[in-house]
């Protein structure tokens, strides 16, 4: 285990410039047609000429087996041990929508469900109502009056919306009211703790008028929430690396955990050439970027192999620009893997390739799962990708006299 | 280090079956005249079958350089973390011999030994004594009357030999009476805590007892204990991983252990294609099973490189059964190496081939010590084979959002 004190103590600034581009869900499983993945399948002479000077390896974002989410494998790859700083449902679903979260606010997820007229909850997605009806009922919830906290409420997408709790002396640690069952009722919302006696209570209060309110709008007559929680304590980039450090991310989970990490996050547009042109535009203000793509993985999670394979050759083809910056050290990586036979995020570990003029290349010639099997990295935890990073460009001292 | 408790949050039952082959001592060391190890040498074109759609590496037991004991190496590949979950040399030797200990039991290991007229131990093992002469003394000792406890005592082999103390109260924390060396008197047993004071006095009665007893069977005239221990408290496979779990193995030792950590034990013959039958007969009441070969353990044990062998083409002759069956999962590995040369258990890394329709295939194309070194599950902590198992199963849900 990589310990962040270790790092934190033999960390110092420098001008020199690392670039982590993270193609989300880039790891794959081989088309049985081909019997090759989507990386091996797309066209990449960008990122094989990196490779050729290179060192590679494959990277497990959690430990084998086990299938990262989104927040775990990116904490992973910014050197956080995912495990020991784990992020609350509640705070990702308000992260996910872009939500501002103070470090007062406790966070829930919400799901609109139907209870029947005895309050037995007969659907926990109240029929997937559209995104359209979420909207119009979470306007109705917003700014409901509460003693203790102020709400607010937000959708997300179809049944599902975040709730925020703000005020003071509100400590997350309350039981969910969400069953996770149907025929029984919503749970009674209680406290754990002493300290959380506050937020059960105005908990309580907005889902009893939640029920009053949505009595009427069947099928979504009734509210469930789960996994409150606050924004963690994380050491920044900055205390532990001492590097100023800027997210470029069209989504809005990626800018919310980039966040969280203490990067500053630029506006860019929605395409890989976007955001390059956003690194181009901010490259003398930071020396490290997070560039994060997100098509590779919605293409994987959609069973789409080809879309997935088109998105890493765009990747591949704005690569030349950012090897023409010539940054100290390049990683690219995946936050963990997403096949598109699986349809959704996957235990594989993730290729990974290293560039800087100090990394030691090894002879992996191309950028795929199997040519990163023999590389000189290895098979590494993903906690260790930053301090290879920050060693290859020279910032990290020598450990002990 | 895997968490138990993470894999515990995430596990989910499902139809899908898992079958892991341990072929006990596997790994080898090669041959002077050869060059090859025992797994190179032998003919096993079903495993190479197997290896074609798998993944391969090397599983560590302990951690490099460890040589595990039959107990950590399969609490290893059962996912429990063998420095952690350790489990006391009575229990074991109690295990060993298919005593269905009890959880208030404290089970020890005893040796016959030979005490000269000063009661100084002139041989800790009564010069090796018959099995029949042990199973003959056992029956005298086993009975005697103590007050704090009833006492059980069971012939293991030679010298050696199991008592187990029965009876509320006792704490199994008290001192040897094994000095470990000829020339001193046993020691006296001392409890390591109050609590432990009543197995002290019932211990110390035992073997005054004993020696009354034995007076006249020179040279088999005093006992020596060590290993106080209980039944350690391990979390169950079903409690973890959600799992129906079966164990077919024809030796007690492997059958208790499998008991240990919540497997029900099948009744099965001595041969490996008994050990496949009770499989097939048993193949839709559980969704895990562990299926253990003694054989190739003892071949290397007593030196007999050829034996190994052969017992290795067996296994081989029976898998293809097992892969017509076609579980979702199928692990091949061994609990840790048992060169023939070195007629031992040792610290090598050993084979591991893991079968299933996601696995990611590597390109090993035999299943060998030296093949597995490239293989794509590189080299792993055998506590990593049951997350892997699952994840490949598809019985484990995504860690964190």
């Amino acid at each position: 285990m990589i310990n962040l004190e270790l790092i934190k103590s033999i960390s110092n600034p420098s001008p020199s410039k690392i670039v982590l581009v993270v193609i989300d869900g880039l790891g794959g499983l081989p088309s049985p047609e081909t019997g090759k993945t989507e990386l091996e399948t797309a066209n990449t002479p960008n990122l094989n000429r990196l490779v050729a000077k290179a060192i590679c390896g494959l990277t497990d974002p959690v430990s084998p087996g086990i299938t990262p989410g989104s927040a775990p494998g990116h904490l992973a790859l910014f050197g956080y041990d995912p495990v020991t700083f784990s992020i609350g449902r509640g705070v990702l679903e308000a992260i996910g929508i872009g939500f501002d979260l103070q470090s007062r606010d406790v966070a829930a997820r919400g799901n609109f469900c139907t209870v029947d007229e005895t309050g037995l909850i007969i659907d926990r997605r109240a029929g997937r109502i559209s995104t359209e009806k979420c909207t119009e009922l979470c306007q109705l919830l917003d700014g409901l009056g509460i003693d203790e906290a102020k709400i607010l409420v937000r959708p997300v997408r179809e049944h599902r919306f975040a709730v925020v709790f703000r005020g003071e002396g509100l400590a997350s640690d309350v039981g969910d009211s969400d069953p996770q069952q149907i025929g029984v009722a919503p749970k009674p919302i209680t406290a754990l703790s002493p300290e959380a006696g506050r937020l059960a209570s105005a908990a309580h209060q907005f889902v009893a008028q939640a029920k009053t309110v949505l009595f009427e709008y069947y099928p979504a007559n009734m509210v469930l929430l789960r996994g409150f929680s606050k924004l963690p304590h994380l050491p920044t980039m900055g205390e532990i690396y001492k590097l100023k450090a800027a997210a470029i991310a069209s989504y809005p989970m990626y800018r919310g955990l980039a966040k969280l990490v203490g990067m500053e996050v630029l506006d860019t547009g929605t395409s890989i050439e976007d955001e390059l042109a956003t690194l181009k535009q901010n490259y003398t203000n930071y020396d490290f970027f997070f560039l994060h793509i997100k098509g590779s993985d919605a293409a994987g999670e959609d069973g789409d192999f080809a879309r997935k394979v088109t998105i890493i050759e765009q990747v591949d083809n704005v690569l030349s620009e950012l090897i023409n910056i010539e940054p100290d050290v390049i990683v690219v990586t995946g936050d963990h893997s997403t096949p598109a036979l699986l349809k959704g995020h996957s235990w594989h570990p993730v290729p990974i390739l290293l560039y800087s003029k100090w990394c030691r290349p090894d002879r992996v010639s191309e950028f795929s799962e199997s040519a990163c099997l023999s590389g000189g990295l290895g098979r590494l935890p993903a906690t260790q990708v930053m301090p290879l990073a920050m060693a290859n460009a020279l910032k990290l001292a020598k450990f002990g006299a």
